[in-house]
């Protein structure tokens, strides 16, 4: 077993590996058998084929329940861009991935375990193992954690129109009056900061900020829909 | 409800359908809902979107499990072979998807209802719409119907080495002496059929013919995986 995995993988995240076995695949290079080939091990390239199936329905399911007014265009584009290479390879940084990767020498010595393509690989396939080892329920929980708080906390705003999504959101049924005033405007010129609220039917359901009217309206938008969705 | 498809689904698939509104969704073309503004209806895409993803992993989560030596680039190629247009096309025609689908007057004088794009993201949706309504387990279940069979009749043989494949699983756990030998050769020179077994360990275990001793081989090894599987 990789020294330190499992226990990181309880402190951090709770998770008690069953099979150390397949943790061990989804952490050792390809480079690391090729050096040690009397050890008969396996590298992570077929567990990552399986985790990367997972992260996209994972991730599609989420999307697809929580933005149930966004055209099947925009959710594409947003998947897009929370499955690929760069959020992968933060998300496995972020979890101290890259201190557990089995590599052979050559391949530590390029630096290879900074990689933003090996790091993403590592984190598709250790969700993989994930899955082998705990189960969808398990991944889901992981992915609460560590990938879907991105949403919130801005990573993919620009592509999302919160407007637009509040205005679908409210008028699924029917009209609803939506009003955007300003607030307070505050600072100097070069660096003025307005504070927009946003009414539905008359009733304040979300304020936000900004250094432009249309940027506070969309964190105003955005707060709205939080306010909403708990 | 589109006339015909709940019926279809009990009578060919034993599905019960639960909820109407997904599958009109699914099998709702964006030219109909745009002739029929006043229904307030939803066309597929959003649902084929997750449907996608379904297929994804419920094709890699079988083709890993049953190709447990197969690597990852092998992998890769035999899921793309599988979860493409032409594919899922070709099953949709034959679960007759087509008869149900809802087209607009201009699409339907186009033949949208036979084009392979519409009919593939049609299967899309309603693995989508299935998913939704009956849970994984009916998705898979479906899927070894309609999808998996292919894979023993030969429509992706062209991607598979039986023979390599049929080595490295008798050989996973140490040496295993295998063997080919002709059984028989019939016919005229220009159309010569070979009839070849293979041994392990002087065991017969699978026989198959060609018109070639390699396609022999190819197909005596096939069979051998398959009566190893049972």
């Amino acid at each position: 077993m990789i020294i330190g995995l499992a226990k990181m993988l309880h402190n951090d995240f709770q998770i008690d590996i069953k099979n150390n076995d397949l943790f061990d695949e989804a952490f050792t290079h390809a480079s690391y058998v090729n050096e040690h080939p009397k050890e008969k091990l396996k590298y992570y390239e077929r567990i990552e084929f399986l985790g990367d199936a997972v992260m996209q329905l994972c991730v599609s399911e989420y999307l697809f329940e929580r933005y149930p007014m966004l055209p099947e265009g925009k959710l594409s584009r947003l998947r897009a861009a929370m499955v690929c290479e760069e959020s992968f390879s933060r998300f496995a940084k972020e979890c101290h991935f890259d201190e557990y990767i089995r590599l052979g020498k050559g391949e530590e010595k390029a630096n290879a375990r900074q990689r933003p393509s090996l790091l993403c690989d590592i984190f598709e396939a250790f969700i993989g193992a994930l899955y082998l080892d705990q189960g969808r329920k398990v991944v889901i929980q992981f992915i609460h954690k560590v990938v879907f708080p991105k949403l919130d906390m801005g990573w993919f705003d620009h592509l999302l129109d919160h407007k637009t999504e509040l205005q679908e959101y409210l008028q699924q049924d029917g009209d609803c009056a939506i009003q955007y005033d300003v607030l307070s405007t505050e600072g100097p010129d070069n660096d003025r900061v307005y504070q927009m609220a946003v009414y539905a039917e008359g009733k304040l359901i979300g304020k936000g900020s900004g250094h432009s009217k249309k940027a506070a309206e969309q964190m105003a938008a955005k707060q709205a829909l939080k306010n909403i969705r708990q």
